[in-house]
């Protein structure tokens, strides 16, 4: 049929990074696959995790009613209510604060919470439009269409600061994010930054978060914390993870990046008000989130091994994987200008190639025609409007050794061919 | 925080009856309640879909790689591939066409299957605002919140066609439709239709749909069949269940009603490139659908088990079901003026009292004070404009027998005091 499709269709189907990010990341990661996917962020598959998730699952198969009940009941809008209250508990020892149940909301996965979020405080209001205002750029590809107003994203360049020879970090311009807050507060529904950061890993110090707290705390405008890949599961943070969490702070935590995507479990932790809104929104978009992931990871909580799993599986094993990762780049570019964002966490490094001939694009179609997949840099930001991205690309950590060691190699020679 | 919400929260959150609905389902279902729980479309929990599940949930932790895949990568943003392909040879021989994995889309149940197509076909579009039409209230509570932008929805009201003493059935208005069509076809983006209808339980007969069919195709206009409770699976129909596929209809399908809320996997059937559209917006929304339902009901398609549970198992029990409720109907409302919908199938009786001198919202509350819990007609069109709608109620029969014996008898009891 020859049908005509909304204005929010016609938009993204033009070009999307996450939905291009997915479709690579399918055909990457299938039986027999070829390519050498440093591309989209799916997670290694940890033995330990799987051993304790298949353990809750047996679990579960154990108990008929428990498990007529994961599969056979709906859960409430806001998330299973046995599931909420330990995490309540879990939280509230992490964060040093009384967090209940009714501070928590679970989702089908932290796309989803970003989602009902940014739906929530953004888009069409009473006197106008609001934007999500993500303060330092590059930021997480995920979030730039996510919108079904359009316009719905503004963002601040990060600050680059040089660090010893090949190497620098993002910095938030606090003096323009005031200046912007100023003057632009009743257009600004939400602040949302990653931590780390996905693609920088930048892990944004205890410190700057107070500061953020103070300032936007002022105009009563909330910020969202996305913890996908960081503090308190599943903890891959290099340099220090805790943070306080403040009474405008909204916590996005998800189960994916522990190597659980395929439950689609994500957890938001906001003021009561904040969660009974979102809870009514999940119910209309789609009655409850799923019970299973819930059924089972409360087990994995319930006998207080989340922590060990992340500190001593999951944290060194991206970690080892940074080193791994660096020491190839910074043998095989040693004679190039080129730099890496310190790597702080996170499953990726981000790459600055200052004398590229080429765009990140076109890098990109390039490696994809020799079988490695990577992210070019312009996807990390709502508009193209930062020349700066074009000389960047993301490479993500995940994969087994050799596939990442021969994938690097490869994609050196074919930088080293465009310099 | 002194939080400004959009106004999209702020239009649900004032009086949403799917997030009533859902509200009530999990007090109303939760260990140790107290209530006759007549509301809300939860299953029953039947003991033979349970035990399908759970044997195919062992095969799955004795396969590890096959394990690893489900919990430990995201599936496709249209869904499982292996999943769409055992579907689509499925679905082939059931409605005798040639449907490809390229026609399936796999979401998290058919509540976000519904936000994924009205957010296609109706809302902002280039050259103005498209609306998704119901052809014949009374309809699903959950379509009437479910869009972003305001006016998404325009209904008519079906026509009550008298059958035996007590009883009736509504038809659509055929002329209404083909002039509404004629008129205002440009401002139509997707009719919408549940069958059996939730909340009366009426089947549309084959030549009907086949002349929607005719009537839309006309104006490129598709339309959605919403087969929750319907064809092929979980099959509780009482009348004929097949129809015919046809090129504008798109088909939407769940596991839930068969008994597996908790999954939250749901299907879509139609051509490629609406499928295409989908599987984009999905992977902006949420990435991919969960991945353990469709790696579970998966083994269930291939042991060839799916037909025989619907028509040995839940098809019985709620054809029982029915005929014990409308036994008690009849009995205890016997010298009142009331009139049934025929029962064609679902898991609901659609009350109609004419001789109410209070609202069928009024009704709601003075049951619920009693602890038995039902759904007032009024919540089942876009807009409160139908007055025969607070004459009506919705009773959901999936509750154990002394359950819904006692509640309804108290329901019957409280109706005679306002009658």
């Amino acid at each position: 049929m020859d049908y005509t499709f909304s204005e929010f269709s016609e938009r993204v189907s033009k070009d999307s990074g996450i939905v291009r990010l997915m479709q690579d990341l399918d055909v990457g990661l299938s039986p027999g696959s070829k390519t050498f996917f440093l591309g989209g962020g799916n997670p290694a598959i940890i033995d330990e995790v799987l051993d304790a998730i298949s353990e809750a699952n047996h679990d579960l198969l154990d108990s008929p009613e428990e498990y007529a009940r994961a599969f056979g009941i709906y859960d409430h809008p806001a998330g299973n209510v046995a599931f909420r209250e330990v995490l309540a508990d879990y939280f509230s020892r992490k964060f040093t604060a009384l967090i209940r149940k009714e501070n928590i909301l679970i989702t089908n996965g932290s796309q989803s919470s970003f989602f009902l979020l940014f739906h929530l405080f953004a888009g069409k209001f009473q006197n106008g439009i609001k934007q999500v205002l993500f303060p330092i750029l590059p930021e997480y590809i995920g979030y730039h269409d996510l919108g079904l107003f359009p316009d719905m994203f503004t963002a601040m360049e990060g600050k680059v600061r040089p660090l010893q020879k090949h190497r620098f970090v993002y910095e938030i311009d606090k003096e323009k994010l005031m200046a912007m807050l100023q003057d632009h507060h009743h257009e600004i529904g939400l602040l949302a930054l990653s931590r780390p950061s996905n693609p920088t890993s930048r892990v944004l110090e205890k410190k700057i978060l107070d500061e953020i707290s103070t300032v936007t705390k002022k105009y009563s405008i909330p910020v969202l914390i996305d913890n996908a890949y960081g503090y308190p599961f599943p903890g891959v943070i290099f340099t220090e993870g805790e943070y306080e969490w403040h009474e405008n702070f909204i916590l996005s935590f998800s189960l994916s990046k522990l190597g659980l995507p395929g439950l689609r479990t994500g957890i938001v932790v906001a003021e009561e008000t904040v969660i009974e809104r979102l809870s009514q929104m999940q119910g209309i978009f789609s009655l409850s989130p799923g019970g299973i992931g819930p059924a089972l990871v409360k087990k994995i909580f319930e006998a207080n091994k989340m922590d060990d799993l992340c500190l001593s599986h999951v944290l060194p094993y991206y970690r080892e994987k940074s080193k791994i990762a660096q020491n190839v780049i910074d043998d095989l570019l040693a004679k190039t200008r080129y730099f890496l964002h310190e790597s702080q966490g996170a499953f990726f490094l981000w790459l600055w190639l200052p004398d590229l001939k080429i765009s990140a694009e076109e890098l990109y179609k390039k490696c994809a025609a020799e079988g490695v997949i990577i992210v070019p840099g312009h996807y990390f930001a709502p508009k193209r409007t930062w020349p700066h991205l074009e000389q960047c690309i993301r490479i993500s950590l995940a994969r087994p050794d050799k596939e990442l060691v021969v994938g690097l190699s490869l994609l050196c020679k074919i930088i080293l061919e465009n310099i």
